[in-house]
């Protein structure tokens, strides 16, 4: 399990989202967090290439920080709706166009990962389909006085008052709160079984 | 939304397990537990009506102690493979069993929830397909020794360290963890169409 392999390590969390570090606590994993102050550029190219991008460029920039005996621990998550972005909202107008937009609707959650050991690193990522109820204005203006869908990719979140506008999920749950916790698994065994954590 | 309906009520819980209380806290749900001691028999019957049945029993117990004035939600989660049902295990070799059975495998999760206000009930269900990934016995020894598997149906909780062993699910994320939010904001807004809350 997580906890038994990363424990007799120094991890870090290269990231300041609170999910993030609810997931890591929820699995029993000692770890610091380090802020990469890394920007998150949404582009052209294909939505997985960029999270997986942007969690790395998050971990080159911790790893450059420190001593190279840390494992370091990224994501960047990113919502797709018909082939568009959806970024943080950078108002509650804007909230208000990305939830009504995601209404009656399925979109598709994009969680790039990227580990980073003594003796090398591996990245990956997770896509999880999230269908949205028909909302009502109301709903959808009471949604942002709560203030969560402010600074979460989307304007929304899947662990809080959001919870109850979404009828199913296909893929894994945890990607789409910000870490893919199951490929997560699977990369760390990874680069346990190679050498390279 | 659900806070801004319930908590017009005085709400009951009809239930003690602590995954739920953390989702009503989640929801903004002003509410008390009271607890049902009902059993939850296992019998021939279809999963979804035995859930939905034991659900009714739990709230129409606590109702039968109160004014008559309160909203009492309760629920049932039952864990369905292969037709058979796996309840909470009695035992860590049972535990074991039921991990090993579920592994590599995709099972069902199924939640009944009755709510009864001062002027009618309506219960229901929802299904979710949960899919394991392969585990070692090691695996399943460790994930043991944690406790989180002896008070579960199924053995597994989605919401701790078990997040690590599943792959993927289809359907509703907090149905698996004991209650169907989505589910239960559409019972609240049909009671309440109703006049029935």
């Amino acid at each position: 399990m997580l906890d038994k392999i990363l424990n007799e390590y120094k991890v870090i969390l290269a990231s300041q989202s609170p999910r993030r570090r609810d997931i890591f606590d929820m699995l029993g994993i000692n770890y610091h967090t380090q802020s990469s102050n890394i920007a998150e550029p949404i582009t052209g190219e294909d939505p997985a290439l960029q999270a997986m991008r942007n969690a790395r460029n998050k971990a080159e920039a911790v790893f450059a920080t420190g001593d190279g005996q840390s494992v370091i621990v990224s994501a960047d998550t990113i919502v797709v709706l018909e082939g568009r972005i959806l970024g943080k909202p950078e108002s509650a107008e804007q909230a208000y166009g990305y939830l009504s937009d995601l209404r009656a609707n399925t979109h598709t959650v994009i969680t790039g990962i990227c580990m980073m050991g003594r003796k090398g690193q591996k990245c990956g990522y997770e896509q999880t389909q999230v269908s949205f109820a028909p909302l009502t204005d109301e709903e959808i203006r009471d949604y942002i006085k709560t203030q969560e869908p402010a600074d979460k990719a989307g304007a929304y979140g899947i662990q809080g008052f959001g919870s109850q506008f979404i009828t199913r999920i296909e893929g894994c749950y945890f990607n789409v709160m910000g870490f893919p916790v199951r490929r997560f698994y699977e990369i760390t065994k990874d680069l346990i079984a190679r050498g390279l954590l």
